[in-house]
């Protein structure tokens, strides 16, 4: 089994990043070939680097994972829409306003991950955990839009999905924040069940 | 330096308490004196426990520790009222409304502690904080008014408060809840850096 | 112009149903000419009734209200997704779990009203006012996405999409509740002002 | 029946009070006389005029009513406490950190009015209504604290408390806010229906 996790650099001014905090600390057992990737949070950019690495490591499934501010939450991601409306600039002063990720590209795409059951693994770990019906109109959002299109045009049989995990304490414990939090090993302890249970789907599916 | 911390038995059903669990894992470096104290979640039951234990013990200061259901930070409590009012049974099946805790006491009592001091020392720690205005009028306000109003009838010297921890994650996963919550390790990483503070202000004032 | 506004029957076990008290009490200049339709809060059972009586009526545009309990501003939904996944049974019982709306269907439409435009209006007569990338997998969503559908198929004109108005005062004082509310006359000087700068809008697109 | 209602002017760089709106619009049975009092948004100016007004007004009971941004409810506040900490400045620029309101004062005066036969009253006109137990540490809390401590310390019969209402939906409408709100016309019947409440309840223990 071959997964690919990628995670944002740091954005909005912030020192870290929550999500790439914990893709830097998932660790799986031997039979799982975990490679990561680090994403340049600007419009557009991702997707076809994600792309590019999967057709060499061929990867079974792709997580991508992100930080969503304000959330208490794990939040499995259900659907990524065709829509760049940002309401801050990515990190080389983007802000699309009402633009489409895929001038020619459907509406939406929903997440090929087997999400209930990554939930039922992430709460029975103790860790929170939602389905989202939005991934925002953000960067989070184009990139698993843009790369769920990429995969459907190439017809490929990877699975891929979003995964948003809540701000750490310390970013939380910066001044006049009031927002929920989530310790990295939490975050980590999460994104680990999800994984095992994505790869314990794939195999009944593969064997099956 | 000697310090008395408190905690509730797990209460409204649940298996643990998050406000107990933390208090069982903090230590402190070893020239603080250091002892704990687990109070049933019954109105009006600890606070004579927590000053006869006192008298043997001789604390500098009282820390009452609550788990607070619903809240991101830890909450430093400003303020306790004289007033029952509670929205659920206690461990007993008291459900006292509008009542007072003290027939003839005072309308409330501020606590004693350094609360910004420790807060600001919480902070640095990285761990989201924040003072609060009401401690409720549940077992947890009880306890605190309580406390405050027989060290005040002894004009004792001896500093105490009230600090509320959110749910654990454990208890925020449980169905149908959709509340933040923070790591057993971060509460205790808070609480310890509250204590640490709070004993630098106790050796600057008693050195003063 | 003419104009179709729809709205849910009470669903829940709730006496009343707060986008159909504000679609009862909208009122337009006489250059409009509106109609409206109460709808089942039944999976499946609006879209063909809408676009039954649609084809008499012949609107230019079709415009679908329904309640969002905890919301506190109109809210302006961007896109309806392909499927139903109720937390709650609608009102004969139905509780789809993971099903799509229509099977074969693409995963999202878009509204195609000028939601910004509208949004404007809305904020400028006072009304809060959101944009919403998630009409939720209820009764709501399945609507807006089932009428959107069958629009496309139809190669129609017409243009369509969904509001979601908070609940009353009324519900909201209903104990236990503590949800933001918007008063039913609120609601609709909100309607009336989305209402009137969609027309200005088709007017614009019509003579254009 | 005599009764003083009071209000702030506008602060915080807003255009209205929400609470001044609302007292403004207040009407009551002719056997209540009403006098309404607005009040300078400024620390420590508040108190005085009310008693020196109510000196010769002679009022049965004094609700001083201020506005409370991202309260969902009318909150009726149970306590005023000894304590000014101000985020902002107040409207002649006083910024108050951790001061007393009355250096020699208690720690906190409970409201005198019949809070719950209140509340019960306010929700049975359809109002969204709640208890709070704590008013703030701004202007609105000192106000309460002030006048309740003057009047104790007159031994005066007189009944005073504090409402706190939430925004209007003009404020909440303003860029970026996302907040609740409620129509002043609601404001002003909940107000209503909780002074002929306490008027009943007065009417009651004078002739008991």
């Amino acid at each position: 089994m071959k997964l690919l996790l990628t995670a944002f650099e740091p954005f909005g001014g912030e020192q870290i990043n929550a999500a790439l905090e914990a893709v830097n600390h998932v660790s799986v057992p031997s039979e799982i070939e975990l490679s990561t990737l680090t994403i340049p949070t600007v419009f557009g950019a991702g997707a076809e680097m994600i792309l590019s690495f999967a057709r060499s490591f061929r990867p079974d499934a792709i997580i991508m994972i992100g930080q969503a501010s304000g959330r208490p939450s794990i939040s499995l991601e259900r659907i990524a829409i065709n829509l760049r409306d940002a309401s801050m600039p990515d990190n080389v002063g983007n802000q699309p306003v009402d633009q489409p990720v895929v001038p020619s590209g459907p509406a939406a795409y929903f997440s090929t991950l087997p999400l209930k059951t990554m939930r039922a693994a992430v709460l029975s770990a103790g860790i929170p955990c939602d389905l989202s019906c939005s991934a925002g109109t953000f960067v989070c959002n184009d990139l698993m839009y843009s790369v769920l299109h990429l995969l459907a045009a190439a017809s490929s049989p990877v699975l891929a999905g979003f995964i948003h995990v809540p701000c750490t304490p310390e970013q939380a414990s910066l001044s006049n924040r009031k927002i929920p939090s989530m310790q990295t090993s939490d975050a980590v302890k999460g994104l680990e069940a999800a994984i095992l249970s994505l790869c314990r789907f794939l195999d009944r599916t593969n064997s099956g």
